[in-house]
Parts: structure tokens; C-alpha cells; sequence
């Protein structure tokens, strides 16, 4: 199915049927701020739920308790902030989520196995739930139909654009609605890292499908990005689907759409993520072609995406091929030099490992683009792999350089020293 | 052995009997320029040999023919540049590096494979040999036993620094004496990436301990050292040691000395090219402790070490233990969240996984040196690891934008189009 049979459509999370959501702000960053900073997402019906969460060993205490109530039952409310992460911070930090579930479960007469939470923002300093619990009636009261933007914008952290899609496509001759929204950034607005992505959907299916649709899509969408390489302790794809189109997806070919139609609006916002990753300036696409394993084409693939010489290159519209075969050369992977061509935005750079008679202003003039791809073919197999990256600037560095400020802050809030 | 042990000599890599140095102005980076760019050691006994080189899949022909030399016989003189990596050069980079040690051989009366060649510079350009070769006599006729800095100087690329030690220290109550020189920097000065290192040892030793003790050396040194994360296709390090001290160290006491004292020379210029990283404010060694394997306790420490994030943090004087734990946290190992303990320049900032009670002011005003200890203990086996890395600046990506006016050169050289 291409791209053309998906109509954009406003909303966000709210545009599929049987969804509301809202946002207030409670200043957990920062009391005296008046951005939004904590959402809710509800289904109105019951729903099948999946979701990822990050790999890294060091989990924040929503991702804990988020991922337990997932495996018990299925999920009908998020709560999510930006401001604080709630990691690193103990027993407490897992009573403060489990207390956010309870008391929204409550409000809206669920379980609190029924309500998952979500959190952004600094590491190891406990969430001001003093300033939390007490917007949460309003919170529950406010929700809507149309409040996707409002979801979307209160996960915002460095984020400088809101990150929202929602498409309308057609399954048994009727109409099926997929809504999304998500926060990235670089990785952190000092130590804001995390990924956060909620996706709706009013097609009804099985959890076991989803779940299947949900993995698929994540592998070829938000696993394929880097901005620098940093994995955060909180990252969140939250999957929420409550049948409310009437269309139950049972055949192989209406999963089939449903998962490609998931799949596209996964990838379109890990590209969102990345086309706003924190002061970049590039938007390049590394494919990696001819390994001789899977393994071999993402290591390749990432080695290039995460080079800081790479990186930095790029930012000087500098079209250098040997540092992106010095990135190939150390990938791992049992690569051959001699095999290895590179093609810099459409025009061959070097084949065969050593460089081709493309004139050099010729590559320079082609990356001084806003984005480009680079195509390595390491001529030993057929496996390939696709990574979405971005350059490194001196502005990425400098923005990154220190969150002190919220030390501070949570020194007046009392908690910590 | 204690330091205090080895007295500090001068001289380089002619600090020891019977070697002797040399180094002239080619401009293989630029023609017009008149630093030193062209260097020579030649031992003026038989010796014997050993070395390491890097294990990047894309090695330079310098690398791929010194290796060749080193496993054929004995090295007696090393020739070496900047300005030119020789890399991914094809077979005509190739047959440019044995020519040069064909052309050095026939000036010191060697046989070729007794003569080394080293490189650093831009990668993917072949070496403009009509600016090297005629140099060759001048470089031979003039080798001295005073030219050691001389050496030193005309194998920086973005080095600040001359880098360069010797040590006398006492064998069988008779002097030994190890010199070197290396260079460092970033990891590129505009690709000029490469840590090249030689030393040289007056000591008498067999091939197999001289492999066995610069194979120990290196692992402590120069492998534990990161700046910036990316592996240049011409790392090298060359020993020489031609006996011309007279002492022959055949005890296991005698070597485990000459071992130690190999080991500390290594390890003081790795710690040298840290400092002299390209840009860097910090000298920030990254121990972990308490690791299940020593495999986890490397990983824990290199992801640390390698963060941009916790880079980007040291950089503005930013002790943020959070970053530091969520990069331990995707290191690759099954480290236990609730294990671990960090201290920040001897300060204690997180125990079992939390924040402790030391006031933030204070570890903020630990940071604010240009060197201290990041010590992690994971708390679940006996094995441990240090990195010695640098914080990331602004100012790094700024340095490593373009390296564009190397091609200009090139082209002008008609070495590229």
C-alpha cells in the first residue's frame, strides 16, 4: 500500500474514535512555569494494549511499573509528564507511580492495573508529587476529543516542534483511524532524553496482533535512529487500540494493512525525532546494502550514524568518504576494504575502497543540503539496513552542557541536598 | 617498581645507546609550509622487534606493509609522516610504502623488510612521493643521536604538545635506558586521526619477551585511552630494542623490571595524547570496580567514557550522576540498577542506584578542576577497569568540520580530481 492511500488527518491521539485526551500544567520542572507538562490519554471503550520499552539496565520506576501493569491487563489510560524522568529514584520513585496509577484509576473508575505512566525529563531527582496529585481531577475532568495537541505538546522537553500525525485509511470498505504522537529531541534537554510514543487506533484486533504489529513496526522505525548514540532510561512505545471503527481485523490481508499503515505512522515520527534532534542541522539517511549478515548491515549502518568525526563532517558540508570507510572499517563486523563503495548524495565517492574521479566540488556542492543519503555497499552479501541520523554541531555540545539548574530547583522543592 | 624508580631523561627515542634520529620539511600537507613532516629512527645495532597496529578492517598501506616487515624480520629503522595517511590508497598506496622503505634500505645499507613506514594524515589521498622522495638523502646523511624532539615534532598533526619521554633505570646494577615519542590529539585533525608510537630500548631481550612485554604494555595504556570514540585505520606502536646497553635480561626478575618500566612509559604518553586531546578541558579517568567479568567491567567503562552526553556534562563543570548511570545502564552488560554505587572526585553521589545525601554544591565544585576520578563500583564480582578519556566541547565539532582544503591541495597536487 503506498503512502497515497493514507489520508493526513487532524488530532493527534484523539482522531481515532473512542478517544480523549488532556493536559495541564503543574510546573514539575520548574513551579513558577505555565507550559504544559503532564497529559492524559483515555479510551472511552476497552481496549488491547502492547508497548516497547527501552533495553537499558537502568530503568526509570514508570517504565517498571508501566511494563507490569501491560503484561497483567490491558491498557486504557496514560498519564504522562515532561519535567522529570523518575529515575533513579528508588522505592519512591516506584510508590510515586504506583500512587499516579491508583489515583487516576480512581477518577476514571479503572483498575490501576488499567492506567500506565510515562515520565521525561532529569535523572535521579524524586517527582514534586505535591505539585502533581493535585491537578489530577482536573486532569480527568478536562478530557476531550479534542485535545491531541495539548497531549502532545505537554511531553514536550527540548523538543522545538510537537510531534503529531494521525491518518484515515480504509479496511473492509470502512474507515480506520491511526493517531500518534511522540517527543524526542536529541536525547536529553540536559539528561531530558527519552522517546516517548503513544499511538491510538480505533481498528479492533487481538492483543496478539498487535503486539506482532507493534514489534515489526518498531524495529524498522524508532530502532533505526540515532542522534547521538545515547539510550535513555525511560523510553516508551505505548500501542492502544479500542475497535470503536467497528472493523475487526481477523484475515491476513486487513493485519497486513493495519501493520503497514501502524508501520508508516511509526516511521514518520522517529523521522520527526530526528529531523528535531537537538540543534542539528542535517538530516541524513545511511543505507547500508551488500553485508553478508543482518548483524553486519546494522553495525556497519551504525558505526557511520554515530561517528562524531562522521558527524561532525557533516556539519561542515564536508563530503568525506574516508572518515565514513574508517567508521565502516571499525564497525566489528569481518568487512573487506577492497569490496567497499560509497556514494555521497547520488554521486560515487569510492569504489572498491579507494576514491572514484567525482570531481570533489561535485560531492561538496551535494551535502550542502538540509538532508541526504549515504549509500555504502559492502559488496559481500545481500542483506542491507537503514539508519536516520543527523550531523553533530558545536551547538549540540554547548545546549548539552549542563542541567544544574534543576539540581537547584529540586533543592528548594526538598528533594535532595 | 615505584615510579620514583626511573629517573626522567631527554632525548626521546635517542635517549638510548645506539639509536638516532632525524626529521625534514617535505610540505606533504602543503608545500609552502615548513614544519617538520618527514622523520627517521635507525638503530645503529641489529635489534629486534615488536608491535601492534590497529585492528580497523580499513588499514592503511603503511600498515599493511610495516606489519608485513615486522612478521618477516627484525625492524632496524622506522620511517615516518604527517600529513598523509597513505589509506585506502588501493595497490598504489601500497607500492608508495614499499618503495619508501626500498629507497631507505639502499641509503642504510638494510635489506627493505628491516625498515618500517608510518602515516597520519587525511585518509583517501594518495601521498605526494615527488615532495618525499628527493628528501630521503638529507633525512639519512643527517641521522644524530641529539635529534629526538626533532622526531617527536614531525609526527604531530593537531597536537599542542611535543610528546616525548625517557627513562634511565637500573638493571644487574647497570643503567637501561626506554625512550619514545608519540602523537596523539583527537583522533583526527581533520582525519588526521591516528596514535602513532616508538620506542626504543637499549636493553637486550629476545623477540618473544620484547612481544610478550609490549603486548602487556599496550593493554594497559594505550587501549584503555578514548577521546572522541573513533579508530583510526593507522594506530601503530613499534619497540625497537638493539641491546647497546650491555645488559641482557634473561631472569623472569630482570623482565617483569624491564616490563614494569615499559609499562609506565607507554602508559605516561596515552595519558599524555588524553591531555592533549583535540579541544578538550577535562582529563577524566573512568574506574569501574566490583564488575562480574572483566569483559563488563570494560564495557561499563567505555560506554561511560565514550557518552556525549556525559562528555558534554563534564564539559560545563556538570557532576551529573545520572547521565553517567544511564550510560552504564546501556553498556551491553546485565549490570543491576540497585548495585550501583558512584563517586565523583572522591565525593559519594550515588549509592544503590540513588542519589545520596552530599550536597550538590559540593560535587559541583569537585568537577571544577581539569582532572579528577569517576570511580563505579557495581557491586557484583571482583573485576575492574579505567579508561582514561576528556570531556566533549563545543569547540572539538568545531575543529573537525571540514578538512576540505586538504582536497584542494590534492587537486592541485593532481592526485585527485
Amino acid at each position: 500500500m503506498s503512502d497515497s492511500a493514507y489520508s493526513l488527518i487532524d488530532g493527534g491521539v484523539c482522531a481515532p474514535k473512542g478517544f480523549l485526551g488532556n493536559a495541564v500544567t503543574c510546573g514539575i520542572k520548574n513551579p513558577t512555569a505555565t507550559r504544559l507538562d503532564l497529559a492524559l490519554i483515555y479510551s472511552t471503550e476497552p481496549c488491547v494494549s502492547a508497548g516497547t520499552f527501552t533495553t537499558n539496565r537502568v530503568q526509570a520506576a514508570c517504565v517498571k511499573v508501566s511494563k507490569e501493569h501491560l503484561a497483567q491487563t490491558c491498557i486504557r489510560a496514560i498519564v504522562a509528564n515532561s519535567g522529570n524522568a523518575n529515575a533513579c529514584t528508588g522505592t519512591k520513585g516506584i510508590e510515586d507511580a504506583r500512587e499516579e496509577c491508583a489515583q487516576m484509576a480512581e477518577l476514571l473508575k479503572l483498575t490501576p492495573q488499567e492506567v500506565a505512566v510515562c515520565s521525561t525529563g532529569v535523572i535521579g531527582l524524586p517527582m514534586p508529587m505535591m505539585r502533581i496529585f493535585p491537578k489530577f481531577p482536573e486532569l480527568a475532568n478536562g478530557l476531550a476529543a479534542n485535545k491531541g495537541h495539548e497531549v502532545a505538546q505537554a511531553v514536550m522537553t527540548s523538543d522545538t516542534k510537537e510531534k503529531i500525525i494521525a491518518i484515515e485509511f480504509s479496511i473492509q470498505g470502512k474507515p480506520v483511524r491511526i493517531g500518534a504522537c511522540c517527543k524526542g529531541a536529541g536525547m536529553i534537554n540536559p539528561c531530558m532524553a527519552t522517546m516517548l510514543c503513544f499511538i491510538t487506533t480505533d481498528a479492533g484486533l487481538s492483543k496478539e496482533v498487535l503486539e506482532l504489529c507493534v514489534q515489526s513496526g518498531v524495529k524498522e522505525s524508532f530502532n533505526c535512529i540515532t542522534i547521538d548514540g545515547d539510550m535513555s532510561t525511560n523510553d516508551t512505545v505505548l500501542v492502544l487500540a479500542n475497535g470503536a471503527s467497528g472493523v475487526v481485523l481477523e484475515s491476513p490481508e486487513d493485519i497486513y494493512t493495519f501493520q503497514k499503515a501502524l508501520a508508516y505512522v511509526m516511521l514518520e515520527l522517529a523521522k520527526h525525532i530526528v529531523q528535531d534532534g537537538e540543534r542539528v542541522t542535517k538530516f541524513v539517511t545511511v543505507h547500508v546494502t551488500g553485508a553478508a549478515t543482518e548483524e553486519e548491515a546494522r553495525l556497519a549502518a551504525e558505526a557511520v550514524a554515530k561517528s562524531s568525526l562522521v558527524k561532525s563532517s557533516w556539519n561542515g558540508n564536508d563530503p568525506n568518504w574516508g572518515r565514513i570507510i574508517h567508521a565502516v572499517g571499525y564497525c566489528g563486523a569481518p568487512v573487506e576494504e577492497e569490496k567497499i563503495d560509497i556514494d555521497i548524495a547520488g554521486l560515487s565517492a569510492c569504489r572498491g575502497g579507494i576514491q572514484t574521479d567525482t570531481p570533489s566540488d561535485n560531492l561538496r556542492e551535494a551535502v550542502q543540503v538540509p538532508a541526504f543519503q549515504i549509500d555504502i555497499n559492502l559488496n559481500r552479501g545481500e542483506y542491507s539496513h537503514k539508519v536516520y541520523t543527523t550531523d553533530l554541531s558545536p551547538e549540540y555540545v554547548d545546549f548539552n552542557r549542563s542541567e544544574y539548574a534543576y539540581w537547584n530547583q529540586a533543592k528548594v522543592d526538598g528533594l535532595t541536598h
